[in-house]
């Protein structure tokens, strides 16, 4: 039986929409690898632990990036 | 019973090594929230599945998103 080229991918459709930091409980970076040719980000929602593929081509992930990194201070009362 | 402010963080020890992107499996973002005041960026590591906590402030990680991103076409034979 010849190894068969299954690609197992995470991500089925890519939202190329925004997401709000504050939103956010989890960013995942999953690079590229065997199983699948390309980078996946999966951004793990807080009120329903939804999971939403994103473009990491777009702009929005750096964005996102900093967003996050900035949330530092400001969460805690 | 006053409640009491824990803070659960996931990383107790930080590392300020660096990590290479091809040995990487996946890192993970987790905004500062309530239950940890600072933002976690956790990397698991392929060979073993080990998790390690890299310092967000760190510039290592901005090389480490970009080394990630670049290995899209490089990782398919």
């Amino acid at each position: 039986i010849p190894f068969s080229r299954t690609t197992r991918c995470t991500c089925i459709k890519i939202s190329d929409g925004s997401i709000n930091p504050r939103s956010l409980e989890k960013l995942e970076v999953i690079p590229a690898s065997q199983s699948c040719p390309r980078v996946e980000i999966i951004a793990t929602l807080k009120k329903n632990g939804e999971k939403r593929c994103l473009n990491p081509a777009s702009k929005k992930i750096k964005i996102l990036l900093k967003a996050i990194s900035k949330e530092r201070s400001k969460t805690s009362p």
